[in-house]
């Protein structure tokens, strides 16, 4: 990213119908934005779907991004939260080769009120709940244990207090 | 769904290239294929992203969505986690107005570790970290709530132990 360019959680919620979403990632793929990470489910109206998606740019780039997303058939409603007060969480899960340093993953867990989910022998599954960027730093600390894989959803984000995602 | 078909859950690992998101998703639309949920995100290796989806079909659907998904340019390597042992977590955040009943509240938070995250006047924010159907759950026990709305990263999975999802 330039220095004039900032991270982008939007809220996206679309209609259940098929092929949305390839019409969404389309959209982005088809004029040069980026989606650095993204998740769709279900909501409680099973017409509905809710993409929470991360992207970056410039001031411009953000706002061609919004009206674009408007434009798309089956789009009700797309939020920025950046500019809102919200909660943004992204699951994680990290395996490491734990070996003999049980105490240091401890140690780690409880500064980020991770969990462990698993283990196997020296093979630990860790799980992180925070923001996205908060996820980045654990896997720095983690820097010495051999990473052997991420899974991530990328953040899931809402607004507080009363405003929902709603038509 | 009907009798003879199931959810699975499905691991991709993607080369980062742009529009990768758009083929995949693309392909199920073109192909009839379901995605019930679907998250990606980057993997520690910045050339790598990692999509887990869930869909659902006959075993006949399910070799066929395996099948196109290994064939797909920029696909590396596609595992079906559900004949695998591994961890399947989803995060969902639901937004509840919660009136006077936090009691009610409290003892559906610790019967499924859920984690209150926000709370402003009387609406609340809850956090629940579990696989997808006990999720589903825990919206049928809040069924006594006003249910606002809600945010869901669909699964995120990984097999447990050494075997890892790389080429």
């Amino acid at each position: 990213m330039n220095d004039n360019e900032h991270s982008h959680t939007i809220s996206v919620l679309v209609e259940n119908e098929f092929g949305v979403l390839a019409r969404v990632s389309g959209m982005f793929a088809g004029r040069g934005f980026n989606i650095d990470a993204l998740s769709v489910a279900p909501t409680t109206d099973p017409k509905l779907s809710r993409i929470t998606l991360i992207t970056h740019g410039n001031d411009q780039i953000i706002e061609q991004i919004l009206k674009q997303l408007n434009r798309l058939v089956d789009v009700l409603k797309v939020v920025d939260l950046s500019s809102e007060e919200r909660v943004r969480r992204e699951l994680m899960l990290v395996k490491i080769r734990s070996g003999n340093h049980q105490e240091k993953i401890q140690k780690i867990l409880q500064a980020y009120s991770g969990n462990l989910l698993d283990q196997e022998k020296n093979i630990a599954i860790l799980e992180f709940v925070q923001e996205h960027d908060k996820n980045n730093e654990v896997l720095t600390q983690l820097g010495d244990f051999e990473i052997l894989e991420t899974a991530r959803s990328g953040n899931i984000a809402m607004q507080t207090g009363k405003k929902i995602l709603a038509t």
